[in-house]
C-alpha cells in the first residue's frame, strides 16, 4: 500500500475553517421513533405561526446545538448499530432485507423519506434500492437511494493535481450538503488522495463515493498500462478500511467493446472508463476488473460497500448518445448487477451522459430491464452540448426529464463542467440546480410529501410573507439578496408589491381583492356570477379603494 | 391620447450607450437571395480552417461595417417591400400566404431557417406559423414563429415604477438580442412608457410585443374600473403606429370565469388578467377586450399587426396548474382565434406559467386543438415553486420540455422573477438558460440544422480546440472567462487537458490515443479485435509514451 503519510495534517492552514450555523430561518430538531432513533430534520419556522419540516442532509454543522470539531471528526452514529450487528453475524443491508430484517439504517432513512421502514426494506430486499453504508463509516446519516423514493443528488468534490487544498475539499463536501446534497464522491486525483479522504470521511454526514481506479493510477505513476488486480485489490481495501461507502467500478468496459468508440465523436469521455480501455489494448486482456469480479464482491460484501457500476463509454456528446458501445457495457452491467446480488451486495448502475431530449427514455426503460431494476445514477444528462459554463443548465433539464422517467440519484454538474475545476461558489450552484430537478421529478412521480413545500412557498408568495419565500427557498441567501438589490429597506419584506411592477401593477394583490370580493358574497362559482353579481357591481367599486395594482410575473 | 411629450430625450445621461462589435470569434456575413435580399447571419470561424454559420438575431450592432447611430435609429430594412405592396393592394402576411404569395418577409424568414420560402408561406397560410411585422416598424429583420421552424426566444424589457431609465432599457433590447432573442417585449409600466417604447422600436432588429393595457391603466391613473374601450383603442392606436409588431390581449378573461380562480392557492397571476378581472368585477359586464374584439382586430388587420393571446388565468404556481379556470380560458382563446383569421389577422396563443412536469404535455395538445395550431407562445413553464432565485433553471425544464411538445416560442425568465427587476446580466442569464432549452427541443424535434453546432462543438473539445469551443458556445465570454480561472495562459488554450484532472487524467487524451491505436491497424469492430489485436498488444505498450491521462468529466 502507499498511503500517504501525514495523516490529520492540513497542510496548508492547519486550521481546518467549515461552514456552521443554521440556514437562514431554519433550525434542527430530531424525530424521535419508537425503537430509539433519533432522526434529524430542517424545521423552517413560518411568520404565520405554522411550520414545514423538511429533508435534511447538512449534518451537525447546522446544528445550533451541537460541536463541531473537523480535528475529531463528527460523532460515529452507527457505532452501536454496526457493533450489535456485528455480534450477531452480520450481513449487509442486502441479504439482512432478505431475511426480513428491518434495520436501523432502514428505519432512519424511512422516517427521513416519510415511508414505512418495511417499504424500504422490501425495496432493498428487491435490489431496486441501495444503502450505501459501510461499516467503517459509522458518522454517515443513512439514507436511501431507490425509484420509490425521493431523487437524490450527488456532488463530486476532489482535487486535481492542477489546483486546490485539503482544506477547500473538506469545505466544499461540508458546502454541498448544506445545500443538499444527499451524496458526495471524492474523485481527487492529485497530492494526498488518502489524506484528503479520510478528512472528508471522518467529517461527513452523507455517503461518500470514490472510483478507486484514480488511486490506484497514482500508485503506478499515472501509466494505465502498469496497474494491475493487485494494486487495484489493495487500493479498493485501503478505502474500504476507511469506511467509502460506495465505489464506481468501470467493469463493463470488455476488450471487444473498444473498438465500438473509435469512430464516436468524442470517444472515450469517462475518466475510468478510458483508462481501463488504454489497459485492455496495452495488454491484449479482458479488463481484470471483469474477471476478478467476484472477489471484488467478496471485499464489498465484508465492509458492505454498494456498487456502482460506471459506465465508462457513456457518450460524451449528443452525437454518440444510445449507440452501440454504450449500450453493449450497459449489457455486462446488467450480468455483473446480477453476480454482486448473488453475494448479497448492493448495485447501482451509472448512466449517461450527453443524451438529446428525446433518446432519455430509452436509457431508462433498458437499464431496468437490463440491470434488474438496480437504481439508476445518471450524470446530468446534458441535453445539448453547445453551452459550456452552462451545462449545470443544459444537465438540470435532462436530469429532471431521466429523474421523471425513473432514476434514483443524479449526479450533479456544475457551471465549471468542461472548462475547470468547482469552486465553492460552483458546488453550490451545481446542487441548487440539481435539487430543482430532482424536486421537479419528485413533482411528477407524484412523491406524497414533494407538494408541500411547493404549496407553502406559493402561499407565503400570494399573502406577501416575503421572509417566509425566502426561507422555503431553496436557496434563502440568493432569495433575500436579490429582492435586496431593488427594495432593500425592512418594510419592503412585508410590502404588498415587489420592483418587478412596482405599487400600482400587482396581480397578486389585486387577486386578493377579487378573491375577498368574491368570498364576501358567495360568488365562487360561474353560476353564482351569473345570477348574484350583476346587482353587487357597485359594491366592488365602491370598495375599490384597494383595487390597485402593484406583479410577480408579465 | 396621453402620449409622453419629449420624444428621443433620453433624460437620465442624453448620450445613449448601447453595446456594439462582433461577438468573440464571430462575424457578420450575408447571404444573398436570387431575388436580391442579404440575410444576415453570424459566421464563427474555426481554427481547424472550417466555418459555421448561426441564425443571428443581433442586427447591425455585431457588424463591425455598420455604423450605428441610437438617435438614428437602424436602417429601415423593409421599406421598399412595405410600400411596393401597398402600391398593389397591400394585405398582411396571412391574407398574402393564403393568396399564395412568397413575401420578402417570408423568403427573408425561410433562409435563416434554411428551409425553402413555400414552406413558411404553407405554414403561415395555416395559421401555423406567424411573422410578426407591423408595416410602422420597417426596421425589423423578418422571422418566423411556428412549431416547424426553431423554437424562438422572447426577452422581456421594461421598466417599473419603481427602477430603471430609458438607457438602461434600449440597452437591455441590444443586449438580449446579442445573445440570442428573437423577440423582445417592453412591458414597461413606470414613467414615460411612449418614448421608452419609441426608442426601442427605432433600434430594435428584432420585432417587438407590448401589452397596451398596461400603458392604457397608466393614462386612468392606475385604477382598473376607469379602463374603458375607448381609452384601450386609442392606446393600441398608438402602439400601432409606433410599429408594434406583436400585442398581448387578454379577451379570453371573461366574467364568469373570474370566481374560478377566487379557491386558487395563487389567484390570478397575470398582470393583465387581473387588471381585466378587477374590471369585470367594478362593472359587472362581460370585458370591453371580448366583446369589441372584431374591431381589435381591424385595427391590427390594419398594421399587419399580430395577436398574442393572453392567458390571464393561467396558474401562478404548481397547485394551480391545468385548473378549470385556466382550460376555461383557454377554450375562449380558441374562439377568439378563428374570429382574428377570419379577418386575416395571424395569431399566437400565450401558455402557462407554473406546471408540474406530468402536466406540461396536456397544455400542448389542448391549444393546437382548441386554437387550430396557433402557435403557442409559453412562459417557461417553471416545473416547482421551491427555488426563487433559480426561476431561469426551473422554468428552462419546463421550457424544454413543452418546446419538444410543440410550443413554438419560449418567454424567458430570469433569475429575478418573482422578487425584482431584472439587470442586464439578468437579462443575459435568462436569454441563455432559454436559447439552451428551445436549442435542446430543436434537437429532440429533429431539425435538420439543430446537430450541426453541436458536433462542431463537440469535435472541438475532443480535439482540444479550446478556442475553437469557447466560440462556438452560447456565450463564449463565460467559457472563456472560466477556463481562464484555473488555466489563464495562453498556452492552455492548446493543452490537451484541463485543470478538472490535471495533464495525467484526461479521458479525451488517452480516447484518441486508442482511436489512432485501433485506426492504425484496422481495428475498428468487435470481430477485428478478436482476430487480430492480440499480436499488435505489444506494439501499444511499446508505443505508449503518449498514454498519458489528463478529464472533462467523471
Amino acid at each position: 500500500m502507499a498511503a500517504e503519510s501525514v495523516p490529520f495534517d492540513l497542510g496548508e492552514s492547519g486550521n481546518p475553517r467549515v461552514t456552521t450555523g443554521p440556514i437562514s430561518g431554519s433550525r434542527k430538531v430530531h424525530v424521535s421513533t419508537p425503537s430509539g432513533l433519533r432522526v434529524p430534520q430542517r424545521r423552517v419556522t413560518l411568520t404565520n405561526g405554522e411550520h414545514l419540516d423538511l429533508y435534511d442532509t447538512s449534518g451537525p454543522y447546522t446544528d445550533s446545538e451541537a460541536t463541531v470539531d473537523v480535528r475529531r471528526g463528527l460523532e460515529p452514529l452507527r457505532t452501536t448499530w454496526i457493533t450489535d450487528r456485528e455480534a450477531t453475524g452480520g450481513g449487509t443491508q442486502l441479504s439482512l432485507a432478505r431475511s426480513g430484517v428491518v434495520t436501523p439504517e432502514m428505519e432512519f432513512a424511512a422516517v427521513r423519506e416519510g415511508v414505512p421502514p418495511e417499504l424500504v426494506r422490501d425495496e432493498v430486499a428487491a435490489g431496486r434500492a441501495v444503502i450505501p453504508a459501510n461499516r467503517r463509516h459509522p458518522e454517515s446519516e443513512p439514507m436511501v437511494i431507490g425509484r420509490r423514493f425521493l431523487v437524490k443528488v450527488n456532488a463530486n468534490i476532489g482535487n486535481s493535481a492542477v489546483t486546490s487544498s485539503i482544506e477547500e475539499e473538506v469545505e466544499k463536501m461540508v458546502w454541498a450538503t448544506r445545500w443538499g446534497a444527499h451524496t458526495i464522491m471524492d474523485l481527487s486525483t492529485g497530492r494526498r488522495i488518502h489524506e484528503t479522504r479520510e478528512w472528508i470521511l471522518r467529517n461527513s454526514p452523507v455517503p461518500v463515493g470514490t472510483v478507486p481506479i484514480y488511486q490506484a493510477l497514482e500508485k503506478v505513476g499515472g501509466d494505465p498500462a502498469r496497474l494491475s488486480w493487485p494494486v487495484y485489490r489493495d487500493t479498493v481495501l485501503e478505502q474500504a478500511e476507511q469506511g467509502v461507502d460506495y465505489m464506481t467500478v468501470h467493469a463493463g468496459v470488455l476488450l471487444r467493446y473498444v473498438p465500438l468508440a473509435a469512430h464516436r465523436v468524442t470517444g472515450i469521455v469517462s475518466r475510468g472508463g478510458s483508462i481501463m480501455a488504454a489497459w485492455c489494448l496495452a495488454h491484449h486482456e479482458e479488463s481484470f476488473l471483469y474477471t476478478h469480479f467476484e472477489e471484488l464482491c467478496e471485499i464489498f460484501r465484508e465492509y458492505d460497500i454498494t456498487f456502482s457500476l460506471g459506465d465508462g463509454l457513456r457518450p460524451g456528446s449528443i452525437a454518440d448518445a444510445n449507440d452501440e458501445a454504450q449500450f453493449a457495457e450497459l449489457r455486462t452491467l446488467g450480468e455483473l448487477t446480477h453476480v454482486a446480488r448473488r453475494h448479497d451486495v448492493q448495485v447501482m448502475v451509472e448512466g449517461p451522459g450527453h443524451v438529446p431530449m428525446h433518446l432519455i427514455e430509452e436509457n431508462v426503460r433498458l437499464e431496468e430491464e437490463l440491470c434488474g431494476e438496480a437504481p439508476f445514477y445518471t450524470l446530468g444528462p446534458l441535453a445539448t452540448d453547445i453551452a459550456p459554463a452552462y451545462d449545470h443548465i443544459t444537465s438540470a433539464i435532462g436530469a429532471a426529464m431521466i429523474a421523471r422517467a425513473g432514476t434514483a440519484m443524479l449526479c450533479y454538474v456544475t457551471p465549471k463542467e468542461h472548462l475547470g475545476l468547482p469552486d465553492r461558489d460552483d458546488v453550490k450552484t451545481g446542487v441548487v440546480a440539481y435539487r430543482i430537478a430532482a424536486h421537479a421529478a419528485d413533482l411528477a412521480k407524484g412523491h406524497p410529501r414533494a407538494r408541500e413545500r411547493d404549496d407553502a412557498l406559493s402561499r407565503a408568495r400570494f399573502e406577501f410573507r416575503w421572509v417566509d419565500q425566502f426561507h422555503l427557498a431553496l436557496d434563502p441567501d440568493t432569495a433575500r439578496a436579490f429582492h435586496d438589490q431593488t427594495l432593500p429597506a425592512e418594510p419592503a419584506k412585508t410590502a404588498h408589491f415587489c420592483s418587478m411592477c412596482g405599487p400600482k401593477f400587482c396581480s397578486m394583490r389585486i387577486s386578493q381583492d377579487v378573491r375577498r370580493f368574491a368570498e364576501e358574497r358567495g360568488l365562487t362559482t360561474e353560476r353564482a356570477v351569473e345570477e348574484g353579481m350583476r346587482a353587487k357591481a357597485a359594491e366592488f367599486t365602491a370598495s375599490g379603494g384597494s383595487v390597485y395594482l402593484p406583479v410577480v410575473e408579465r
